[in-house]
């Protein structure tokens, strides 16, 4: 069968892209030559957030299967795709060199015509959070939902949200890891999880390893991993989940474990890079409108500065850092365990 | 007066930006994930090329005036911006590590459904080309003009190879610039421009600096500097030009020479840039498609190459740099023409 | 007069530079790999550190003689100084994907025989911050100093606190600044700054820009400005700095303020930067070692995250950007002020 | 057993960092501001060049084994400790941007007083590209190492060009890959390796993908991968390696084959970086003194561009992309087969 031949403008639309930039400094017979740059890097970065939500919607897409075998290659898919969401990311911060460019006098020149956009309004970049995991109730500056955003947008925002997550979906993929459930624990396992006699061992190690000043983290380790009933709610990782991610970065030499472990990492470089963006993002509008109030009546300054703090998605599998033990005092795994872990030739 | 207030996804014309990504492979109803990236990233391209021709018409419509004033903006603004340019090449590089993470076997999962489309149809990219100051006889690849491209981007492309470039712009600004005009110099310049007393002077201190393999510079610096009957017609910098060009370079600490100093080394990392981009680019086709016919029909990678080697527009900024001496070797300027590079005050 | 021969790896010292790695971990007879990775990126930081003390040395020397002429090449020395350490700056903080290399397990196999050294040890960095302007008592963690450093450390950077700082020098040069001094409002100048016409015309403009919201800046105004009493004792820049510095801000445009205004943005983009690296470090440090004890005591990612929030050096200029108008509502300058900010020609 | 308490500057030996810079203009009595950043940039690069080889050499401790255990971490190892020498690599070219901000000019300053010194002279480098693959044969220059070099380092540098390298490692652990050797297919494969069904089926199938305009890639096919008696000498990879090499891309999504996919990839990237960095230092030669003769008494730039063009290590590697086909073409691995390459459970 064949196609039509293709033709490089038509393909990539570029009718539709190349002539989408409107400044209004020129609808309003202005010249502000920098109105062009601020238009094309913001179209720029929503083209950029499109690809991400893509990719990030693969990586779902893969995770929302009751079972991902280990023989797919579904995983290596995931993280590969994930990896590329972080060059994008780390692209998406440093171009803001490019913005920066524009002195804020060059910005004074257009900027009251923009009244009341702002950036605040980036629906996909909101629904880009939702997606990798952030809650509503986390969020800071709710009301500005209602004041900055039109009602179609308000409820593309809340659809995105109701969706189940990246941090939901691979929390409910780490707790259905079998590492204990084939072995004579088995049993154990399932009714006193947080005595299963591995966790005993490692937690009596890792106390062992600890500086005297450190003796606090006695706590938070039992908080942690062993069920607690006081586990806080607002945890988003279960301490079932907590416990098999913990197993993975301690035993990641074991091939079946390679690709969950580099899952975890490229989920917190993820984070590190959004994290990375606002602030970078915040120092620009520091620079660029000082203190004053944001075109969309916020103080952008303010609003990002909070967004910075409170919105890490994947803090808590950093947190998992703290409990981790010298490789040399590694409890041996059982043999069965370590065949499930390793090829079998 | 009042406007109408601005909306984010209206002024940024989203609903055109954000649909107008259209997979072949959906159309064939085949999975090919990874064709969304392929769009995205070359559609993020087109916009950026039409950022920097932006940039580059305003440079250019600044020194298509007869004359700039040393007090005006106008010299700092076009530093300015094509400085920005350069930022935008860097980012441009710096993403084909992007591009890259779609693997050979990834992209062969929709590459023949693109044909015969190619790199090469970038109208854009090729009118920026123009504008920088590449002629078309010093392309490489003429005759794909022909067998890849359609009438009206073929003339599109002839338009903008019309228009007067930067770097002829460039070359006669150099030329205007009345450093031994004003002096009792002024007479002897006129007529035999070359034999100057500062350039006779200069030439014999540059003479005394060569290492004694290095005597054969002594044809090249009559050559570049001395209104030689026998200076070769491809050269796009005149002698005159050339001349000024390096009076710049030699006494760039005076006050007025230091945004022309500055606008000589921004052409010279914009040519870096492009080349770099070249190089990058090829060594993305290599890996992707090896030594196979590109999808326009041309070998990718042998026509990057050759572009690589023969597109560099600025070079004969970058030849100068042979014919610089010390600082501690400077003749002393006179003082009337010291005047005019500093500031009365 | 012959000099010696120079050969590469003598001129570059590098039996010195190349024999200085001993890890711990080989002394200890344990297998380490990654602590030569440890010990280069700290050694690489420590000699790019003195290669910025270096440049802000350099850029010191510059602002301590009485006066600068405009006709020096000195202010566009210093500022391209302060660019090249941008650079710097940039490279150290990108570089932080190398160390981020080294995961938490592969660190553990040598943190503990490191004891109790700790990145808090580094002299130059506390010097560097001294030297750009960081006071002891703005800086967290004093107690530090004498539970981490040994006492000559401790006299090496109280001795650097001492000197007097890069930003002290611009405020006095920026206060030196003759914009007025040469009018007939030199006279109301002297006695009644805040009421020079000029600022009073100034003051009203920009309030008139104002949206109703943000009234509140009417203080910060006379605050900032004014030569108010009330001044707040920790600022480090004087109202006549201020004053001195949004005028170059505002009439940028005029060739003796571009320099002057590169230095200020130049300053800014040092903070910026050392921001960066502090976020990255921090970054770092929490993936690491989580929130435990670090190898000197104190908790890193605790002390990082202080001194990010608190030790921002410039911010001053940039708190100037609320205070800018736009371009087309400028009060014109008087013809002789004009002249002593233009070229004569 | 307790260690000697460990101090940052100590344990850094910051004493020997700090001190190995003396600028031949300090000697001279010249002053010459840019000399430190011209020797602490080099230092550095020696640094990292010492990094490097730290890990290379790691990797070859690896591949010297004769046999690698699929379930040992070793060679996630080498995968790993690879991609780090490509953040490096990458790092020492985006560093050029530093050394970029010495001008001509201020090179000039001190140049003439490090004759007859010359970047050719790091052996490290040289040692570095020989433990990659590099031949002296295919070196270019090497007339060079007789007038440039002393004779320590001359054999020092053949000393390791001695030794096995990474390329020849990698070469013979391809060979020894047994994806054929476990069935009823390895009489035929012993005897007439080039029969074997898989690949006579194989070869069928490329063909058959290929465009009219692309038949001469039939020789190709045949000389790379059939055994054929006229395989040219220089190629460093045998047919044997080059088919075991393309079957792993082909069937990359076998857990098997990950590592080693990402194995081949990432020589790829080290080459593309070894490359990048030609580039840009050829570049900044240029800029820097033209075509002028080094101060080793080689032309800097002619050497740089003739090394860019023949010093790729791995490029046959990227040469058998051009011997890929579709994946939905890819014949059917036999089950036998397709065990060896999955995980039992």
């Amino acid at each position: 069968m064949e196609h039509k031949p293709i033709y490089y403008s038509e393909y990539l639309q570029l009718d539709k892209i190349l002539n989408a930039q409107a400044p209004e400094s020129s609808k309003a017979g202005i010249r502000a030559d920098d109105e062009m740059l601020f238009i094309i890097i913001h179209q720029s970065y929503e083209l950029w957030f499109k690809q991400i939500m893509h990719e990030v919607n693969i990586a779902r897409e893969v995770f929302r299967q009751p079972q991902i075998s280990d023989n797919s290659p579904e995983l290596m898919n995931v993280v590969h795709r994930l990896r590329r969401v972080t060059l994008i990311l780390q692209m998406l911060v440093d171009k803001m060199d490019i913005i920066e460019t524009m002195t804020p006098l060059d910005f004074l020149d257009f900027r009251d015509l923009l009244r009341p956009a702002s950036g605040f309004q980036s629906i996909q970049f909101k629904q880009l959070e939702a997606a990798l995991g952030l809650k509503f109730e986390q969020r800071f500056g709710q009301n500005y939902y209602t004041s900055q955003l039109n009602e179609g947008d308000i409820n593309r925002v809340k659809d995105s949200e109701k969706e189940i997550s990246l941090l939901e979906l691979v929390n409910n993929w780490l707790e259905r890891m079998p590492f204990f459930d084939h072995s004579s624990w088995q049993q154990v396992d399932n009714e006193h999880q947080s005595e299963h006699p591995f966790w005993q061992q490692y937690k009596d190690i890792y106390f062992s390893t600890l500086q005297p000043e450190e003796r606090q983290n006695d706590v938070g380790f039992n908080m942690m991993f062993m069920n607690d009933k006081e586990y806080p709610a607002e945890r988003r990782l279960s301490p079932r989940a907590n416990r098999h991610a913990l197993f993975i970065m301690l035993y990641r030499d074991y091939p079946l474990l390679q690709l969950p472990y580099e899952l975890i990492g490229v989920l917190l470089d993820i984070d590190a890079l959004m994290g990375q963006w606002r602030s970078r993002h915040l120092n620009m509008v520091k620079r660029m409108i000082g203190s004053r109030i944001g075109t969309g009546g916020s103080t952008g300054a303010g609003y990002l500065k909070s967004a910075m703090d409170s919105h890490f998605i994947y803090k808590e599998f950093a947190e998992l850092t703290s409990y981790l033990i010298q490789r040399n005092k590694l409890p041996e795994l059982d043999d069965s365990l370590k065949q499930k872990l390793m090829f079998s030739n």
